[in-house]
């Protein structure tokens, strides 16, 4: 871990999975504080949610080859990558695992070399409080995490053998509003809304739940301070149970939701309570999971998807 | 770390990397040890580097797809898989990313998700002391390195979430007579052969050369004698400095070598000294330098490419 500043240092950011929620919301950020902005898409990626276009942004594409990033490291020559791209599979079946080592290891070990071959050596890695199954140490919830692992583990090798400065952030479950992703949130907003019956597991698990505005700042101040190392916690400082989620929707809305608890097993290998790692230094989150959900509630109705 | 007896689980092995040097040898001691042997080789493979056919012997040939493994392991059902498939390079060019992941990563956790839909859950796992930089845990040389670091990253997670018995096993510079590959060992005989100097590195760079039987029967014990757990070095117990190996041919060979010391530079991040790990339990290398080099020697002429 070192702490060091190089507040000029960021002007050019490439950013993977740009189009991801968070990613979305990163490079929205990133143009608005004037940086030139550069990403990386695939042919099938949705351009749109890249929003309308803007003098500092420019898309590139992938097209699979290691061939491809070169040009387009030669072409963006970032100061810095954030390396957003995942594919996330809380469970997986056999015919997902080519695309689970695709999208989470060789893409990114095809990013690694081609920043080693035009000398760009800053990247910042965000990674899962799932490669923590109630353990400080490494051990996977599922073959995601484990993917998220061997990449982390091939980083070292270009940190240590080629200098490379890499910054590992650990992300928790990221909640705002514009999530066009299924999650809990949303159930539990219909529920609300349609005084529906909503079926949850135990009302006991304990979650993190970070707002999107406080991951995004985790990023933009990882990368603005010079911080590398890690793995550090992006966490909200605070752990939930499951009924004090829905209990802050009910307070928040003022409306009660008729939970079915335990209707659900919890997934297997869920972790007892999220990673308690090191912090992100001189970050925290400022968001409160009411203040949140407000937001959330505000909001939500405003975005499409 | 467990040490269990099951003496008769491994009637049926199943062997990837059966054509590389070390493979061949392998299968050749399953088959005349009348284990029902079945390997796994590609379109691409030299099938006579597999000696020739035998009843116990069964080939099945992998395109690529987990299917294909799926349907190797529903035919097969080992009672052990012994993955010797391995891509070496020491260093490697960016057009190299690709196969390196493929064959050190991808290929290896189709073999796992294979083996956790037929329920068969023994392997044995050979990684690399090169995996150990001047360290005694994860510090790779190369990318190679950091490739088998990832692999057995995924590895862990079958084991912890699946049940898998894995071994996995720290091999050295293995080397004996018919090794087709070019090496220290060809180049030393050669010079010897022909009175011509023999550029090398410096004198006193160190090595563990462990003859290729002793490898052979490490595996062969931990196979038969069940042990688990990780990682093992299977080591020669020696040290050796190469003034010290080129000593053993002149010894053994009765005749001078004419050796350009320091002609080359030792490789970037050359080990200072082999990775010093627990060694395999209830095995130990039995061949010395001398013996090995004397066998080398006497059998070399009798092998064929």
């Amino acid at each position: 871990m070192s702490l060091e500043n190089s507040p000029s240092s960021s002007d050019r950011v490439l950013v993977t999975g740009a189009t991801s929620y968070l990613g979305s919301r990163f490079v929205r950020r990133l143009l608005s504080e004037q940086h030139e902005v550069h990403v990386i898409v695939r042919p099938t990626s949705d351009r749109g949610r890249l929003g309308l276009p803007a003098d500092n942004l420019t898309v590139h594409e992938y097209n699979g080859s290691i061939d491809s990033l070169l040009t387009i490291m030669n072409e963006s020559r970032p100061d810095v990558v954030v390396h957003l791209a995942t594919q996330y599979l809380r469970d997986h079946d056999p015919d997902q695992v080519d695309a689970l080592v695709g999208a989470n290891i060789l893409f990114g070990v095809q990013l690694l070399e081609a920043m080693r071959q035009t000398e760009v050596k800053r990247l910042i890695n965000p990674t899962t409080f799932f490669q923590f199954f109630d353990s400080t140490g490494y051990r996977p919830v599922n073959l995601y995490a484990a993917t998220k692992q061997a990449f982390q583990d091939i980083l070292a090798y270009y940190v240590d053998a080629h200098g490379f400065e890499a910054t590992t952030l650990v992300l928790y479950d990221v909640y705002g509003p514009g999530d066009w992703r299924q999650k809990l949130m949303a159930a539990i907003i219909a529920a609300q809304n349609n005084g529906s019956s909503l079926p949850l597991v135990s009302p006991d698990m304990i979650m993190d739940l970070v707002y999107v505005s406080d991951v995004v700042d985790a990023f933009v101040h990882a990368m603005n301070a010079g911080i590398t190392g890690g793995p550090y916690a992006v966490s909200s400082g605070q752990r939930h149970t499951l009924r004090d989620i829905v209990g802050a929707f009910e307070e928040v809305g003022n409306r009660q939701i008729d939970c079915k608890w335990d209707a659900f097993a919890v997934p297997s290998r869920n972790p007892t309570e999220p990673w308690n790692g090191p912090a992100l230094p001189g970050w925290q989150a400022k968001v409160s999971l009411n203040d949140g959900v407000q937001q959330f509630l505000n909001q939500e109705a405003a975005y499409e998807n």
